[in-house]
């Protein structure tokens, strides 16, 4: 069985790639709706956050094929390799994974028609949006549990400073 | 521009189509993942919820179309016809959007291999699961502000006695 879907807008952001990549908070852009799904925004203003769900296209086939990964992103953050576990791309955030979709939380700036400004983006320039879905009361999981290997990660970060959020 | 996804699993659900809609909370179920992809899961053990992303198989091309709705779950909560506005659909969680994407935030129950038993889905027996992520302290968002319309909503809603994360 294969999908077929088609993007409704286009991530606009006005950096690099590798800057993009370097930002630990995430970048500010533009996500524009295509003028025919334009509707499909009407009430969207007052949200202070939207998930927007996107296929990061340039992905190759080999990268789909990853299964396991020591999340790159621990690297930025300066942990050592040694410190860093080979988990499955199923419990990471990692684009190398066999549909390479991401799931990103923005903050919703201000709307222009068709055009939303955002921040938080961790999206390259020119990215596909497959999907915008409102960040509601329902999306926040207090109490959650994580996984040993995941809670060492966290320590080691704190250790240097950083809040769990940025892992 | 088409995009080509293949699914990594699939959702199994003892229950109806017509039992999984008119359940409030959101049933138990089993989220197989193929044997090809099995290495992705390992060390999923421990994290209390997962987010998956599926493919709502069962959406027409006609419902694609769709790009505003009173959403259909108020209905369900026992909200009157009038009470409801008509919103964009990129609003809500509404299944008839142009790329009919889900964003389930599940439970995590049990491993056993390749199966994940889950509870909290409201999906029906059969979706194609597209991809599966942790539920991490960066999806958590606190402090999040939501349009009139939507708080209108939640004001009914608590009236009935139903809590916002009903919604």
């Amino acid at each position: 069985m294969t999908l077929q879907l088609k993007p409704i807008g286009v991530v606009h952001v006005n950096l690099s790639d590798e800057e993009v990549k370097a930002s630990l908070k995430g970048v500010e852009g533009i996500l524009e709706v295509y003028e025919e799904y334009v509707e499909g925004l009407h009430g969207i203003e007052g949200f202070s956050h939207l998930i927007v769900i996107t296929l990061l296209h340039k992905v190759s086939e080999t990268q789909r094929k990853t299964l396991k990964v020591k999340p790159k992103r621990l690297k930025l953050l300066g942990l050592n390799e040694k410190d860093i576990p080979e988990v499955g791309v199923f419990c990471t955030d990692s684009p190398h994974r066999p549909n390479p979709l991401a799931l990103t939380i923005v903050e919703l700036v201000e709307v222009n028609g068709r055009f939303l400004k955002v921040r938080s983006l961790d999206l390259f320039d020119g990215t596909p949006i497959l999907d915008i879905k409102p960040y509601t009361p329902s999306r926040v999981v207090e109490n959650i549990k994580l996984p040993d290997w995941y809670q060492k990660i966290m320590e080691k970060l704190r250790e240097k400073g950083f809040d769990a959020k940025d892992f």
